[in-house]
């Protein structure tokens, strides 16, 4: 396996694992570069190697890729003052919702790693179980940008910019939507004093269930089994919370219709 | 470990996973007694035992516990007509949302055994792992039913009518509407020739990962990010689909306000 030389641009959730999935992997972390100095430095030391403002790009050194996992905002401004020494590495960034031609004006060759996870820096993930989604401007830096990311993880597949954009918009619904249940089905249950743990053993099942069956055939209660009874009682138990009732009532009519059209 | 007598009605989800469940922990399944005389058969052959039609409630054999896991609706109706000659078993239903006063018209000893999860007859779960929640008329039946319930799981707890309400309501955010986000998920994947399958390892991180953080502490995303490009980009994209897009809009601004006051 091949050893690179990397910079990685960004200190937050998805660079912290990157950075670390790469050094684990072998690689050369160069230097960590991010606009928040507190972020950066924590990571530089965990990492062992040199830290750098992001408003200091001339300084970075010369390697083989630069990955830039920054907020989608900061990316245009990176391209904006990208180094002319840093261009003969691939430039990549990791981001579901951007197209690959953010990065064309760079006069680099340019591409994409998306891993479709949920990263916080609390957490430890196996990196090596996290499918990456790699895009390249040539076939040639995409076959550069598929051996990087298949030196991280077992589960690489090419992907277009359109298509990777509708799998970050699905990973929204089954992720980040579905953590946001998990926070208002807690904040329901702390309320009246009972212990959120309970619900844990629902969660986990709920997600195994879907590796086997289809979502549509794994789905229960009240609204795929049409009880009006308990709806109405659900939705009027929410009346002190309109913001709760609103979300209750359009979950159940859009799985009532789905299964009583 | 006594061995009990046990009658159950009802043929669906719940009733065949707890039926399996007493089963196995060496309890004599008498009878199994269902409106939906197809379902019946297949189960009551599973277990190896007699089966009932709803309407011949009077052919019930005696037994020590009646657990009554129908749809809510039936329960009405099985209080109405239930036999002189089972009024020594205790009869219990199963039913998160509703309460125990349902029952108190049976002049029988009555309760509850909530079963905290989600099931489909096509797949097997652990009884043991599932969380358990007790009601009783009295001390006492509330002891024998917690006597039943520690049999077959090792999680079981004391829970008031009003607040098995509240848990259940809770359990229809962190597990119904849940699969309803993934079945949507998986549906935009699938429409864009999108392998849903890649969506599984962010789907079971996004569940474990809350084991051990708070679902506050756990979310990412745009809307936490306050990311307000991607969040209109991607509401842009849903636009052929209204009530998509309308999900969309209320999650990621509940979302945003919760991180955003």
């Amino acid at each position: 396996m091949p050893s690179y030389r990397i910079v990685i641009i960004g200190a937050g959730n998805v660079a912290t694992h990157l950075a670390k999935a790469c050094q684990g992997a072998g690689h050369q972390i160069l230097a960590i570069c991010s606009r928040n100095i507190e972020n950066v430095q924590l990571l530089a030391a965990a990492i062992s190697c040199e830290c750098l403002a992001l408003d200091r790009l001339e300084h970075l050194p010369e390697a083989d890729f630069y990955l830039i996992s920054t907020s989608d905002s900061a990316i245009s401004t990176i391209v904006e003052h990208w180094p002319a020494h840093c261009k003969k590495g691939i430039v990549a960034h990791t981001a579901g919702s951007i197209p690959l031609g953010i990065l064309s004006s760079m006069q680099s060759r340019v591409g994409v790693i998306y891993p479709l996870q949920t990263f916080s820096k609390e957490r430890n993930v196996d990196f090596q179980k996290i499918p990456c989604f790699v895009e390249g401007d040539s076939t040639e830096t995409e076959a550069q940008l598929m051996a990087l990311a298949q030196s991280i993880t077992q589960l690489v597949q090419p992907l277009s910019s359109e298509q990777r954009k509708v799998l970050h918009i699905a990973a929204v619904f089954a992720c980040n939507f579905v953590n946001h249940l998990y926070d208002i089905a807690v904040g329901i249950a702390q309320e009246q004093g009972i212990n959120p743990d309970w619900l844990q053993p629902l969660i986990e099942e709920t997600a195994a269930k879907v590796a086997n069956l289809s979502p549509r055939a794994a789905q229960t209660g009240p609204a795929v089994r049409g009880d009006q009874t308990v709806l109405h009682k659900q939705s009027e138990m929410l009346e002190h919370k309109p913001e709760l009732q609103q979300l209750y009532q359009l979950l159940s009519q859009s799985i009532y219709q789905k299964f009583h059209p």
